[in-house]
């Protein structure tokens, strides 16, 4: 298979493994270690380590953000539409790593891994992670790649919130920060959402309390829990567009189990996802997610938070992203307006709802491209 | 327990059966019989039965819709604020009949049924049923009470639908018709929300392909799928002023376990459903919802279906309906409009999203009060 120019091409996925004395600190008091993180990377770090650009990933997302794992791989990391050589994310310029979470179940420490103290895997007595643990353990990384800041970090959906976190635990690092389709903490809504995919996999019986890894998977859980999230990712408009009330195959006869084309669709794409993800990590940092709160941080104002924040921001919403809506957007662009943050936010106008920060989008490139640019070079020149 | 003088008081449910020789024809072409539909009445049909109106229930309603069962009944019938003396719905005034549907579980044949060829539960071998079906079925309980002029249908969601196909299928029959945060067909969305509620179903291992009428129940299963209704029944602003990101109880450590209040409410709703509500219905009227589209009944555009209505129309759509949009009422009533119809339509602006049509709500209430007493006295100077 013949690699586009535009591709970052062949790429690995990277181990790297810290707190070999058990002593990562994670928020909910426990500690645990070994840790291992997967990532990747693309472009070259210069000289002066200026240009290094920290990926951060969704719920169900992994290291593998951008290129290929090997000529007959058919499927590009998850942002490869905007990570490559001459992309919004160039790799001619900028050198960019992607880390999987803590408590993920793609090269990570997570649910799935062997607790070495039992021997056995951690299955749910893996303790709580936030994605204030899932910033603490990149840091580790980030450290060990001698970067002691970060051009900028970057993300969509919970990838967001990394980014945000980010700004606020490591705030020396962080030279700039790229928010996208993301909130400071999560609506009522979304966490009925997240429970009831939870609630899904705790009702398949293969789920066992969390104990399946030398049995069957909890599929079918898992699979349903997936089809739940996909209906949130898209707009009701994108949705009818895509689908309307078209049946999968021409029928004469309605009946039960007839599919419309919105449900093989939906049924298509739980079944795909439960080849790539455990559903103890699905749990795991959907928990995350709903716990995420920047509020939290100082108990009072969101604006209190973003405090000892030192980057600038580019933060964007998307028109019909309903799960981390516009409103989500404005709340936090005002605490940062407020603490006197450098600011650039951009509502874009899509039918693609919260799928839109995957997506082919030029307005959401060029304003990334843009605000990237802008900012390498006043880091460069001060 | 003292009864409110606003109160229909102690209603008792009752059985209508028709069909006795097996010949109820339904719309997937098969035939069922004895078919027994349970109902309820408040007021009284006056002499020329001119003042009869007739009450459609949503997914998980039933006959009973208003007034107590007992003295000591604490729960009123589902649309109790507004069927009553005095109320919109006016006892005094007028004649209610509010019939539960064909493959529903509160007293009318359905899935939960014995079928009388093989003396065992129909389960999944009940025939498919439409929204058209249970009105023809509920046409034969109208006859038999000797009404054969309606002053009114009306109902809100699926019990809309069924408003808007009465005053297809029976226009002379029809005076006037009140369709509630309904739609003429449901959108791929809302096809893909019932979808995601009956895999959760399918997958409880009790379902057991329906057949559980001698087992344990898919409680789990029916718990989730009414789950995940629940949140697409309330608009995200209702939910976010409802439950915020509040924990139900208080708590020092984030747990995997910790249950945010929004996921109280919700499992609370999920297991109280069970107690009253048959999985397979669930599973069939679903699917009658999913399938209803009065574009059928032409295959052209929806305004052919409405030419044969003779009805006056009030519709009715909620600002934060975001099951059944604003944009869906619009769709039929330009198509009602086209067609010559009389329509009055209100966007009724809550913040209570599809739930609104069950809950107390002043203009909802004038509106209908107006609308009744404007075709009744219409209809009597005829």
């Amino acid at each position: 298979m013949q690699i586009d120019s535009n591709s970052t091409g062949i790429v690995q996925t990277k181990f790297f493994t810290f707190a070999q004395d058990g002593d990562f600190n994670l928020t909910c008091g426990k500690s645990i270690g070994p840790v291992t993180i997967a990532y990747e990377t693309y472009g070259e770090l210069n000289g002066n380590k200026s240009n290094a650009v920290l990926i951060l990933h969704a719920l169900s997302g992994d290291a593998h953000a951008a290129g290929l794992h090997s000529r007959e791989d058919k499927n590009p990391g998850w942002w490869d539409g905007y990570i490559g050589p001459g992309k919004p994310f160039d790799t001619d310029k900028y050198f960019f790593i992607c880390s999987n979470v803590i408590g993920g179940c793609s090269g990570s420490t997570g649910p799935a891994s062997v607790n070495p103290e039992t021997g056995k895997h951690w299955g749910m007595d893996f303790p709580t992670v936030t994605i204030e643990d899932m910033v603490n353990a990149q840091y580790h990384l980030i450290e060990s790649l001698g970067i002691s800041k970060l051009l900028a970090v970057a993300g969509g959906s919970m990838g967001g919130m990394q980014a945000l976190q980010w700004s606020i635990s490591y705030p020396e690092m962080v030279n700039s920060c790229i928010a996208i389709a993301t909130a400071a903490s999560l609506s009522a809504q979304g966490i009925a959402f997240n429970e009831v995919g939870r609630q899904a996999i705790f009702n398949d019986p293969n789920w066992n309390e969390g104990n399946y890894y030398s049995g069957t998977i909890p599929g079918a859980g898992l699979s349903l829990a997936r089809m739940i999230g996909h209906i949130t990712y898209m707009s009701e408009k994108h949705m009818h567009e895509k689908f309307g009330r078209e049946f999968q195959h021409e029928q004469t006869e309605h009946n039960i189990s007839s599919k419309f084309s919105v449900e093989s669709y939906l049924q298509y794409q739980g079944i795909k996802f439960v080849d790539r993800f455990d559903a103890n990590s699905y749990i795991y940092i959907t928990r995350a997610i709903d716990y995420f709160d920047l509020r939290d941080n100082e108990k009072k104002k969101l604006s209190f938070a973003f405090k000892r924040a030192m980057a600038n921001f580019l933060v964007i919403s998307f028109t019909t992203d309903w799960l981390y809506p516009t409103t989500a957007a404005k709340e936090f662009v005002k605490a940062l307006r407020v603490t006197g943050k450098n600011v650039i936010f951009n509502e874009i106008a899509t039918e693609n709802g919260h799928d839109a920060f995957l997506l082919p989008n030029e307005t959401l490139g060029k304003n990334i491209a843009g605000f990237l640019k802008n900012e390498y070079e006043k880091s460069e020149s001060k």
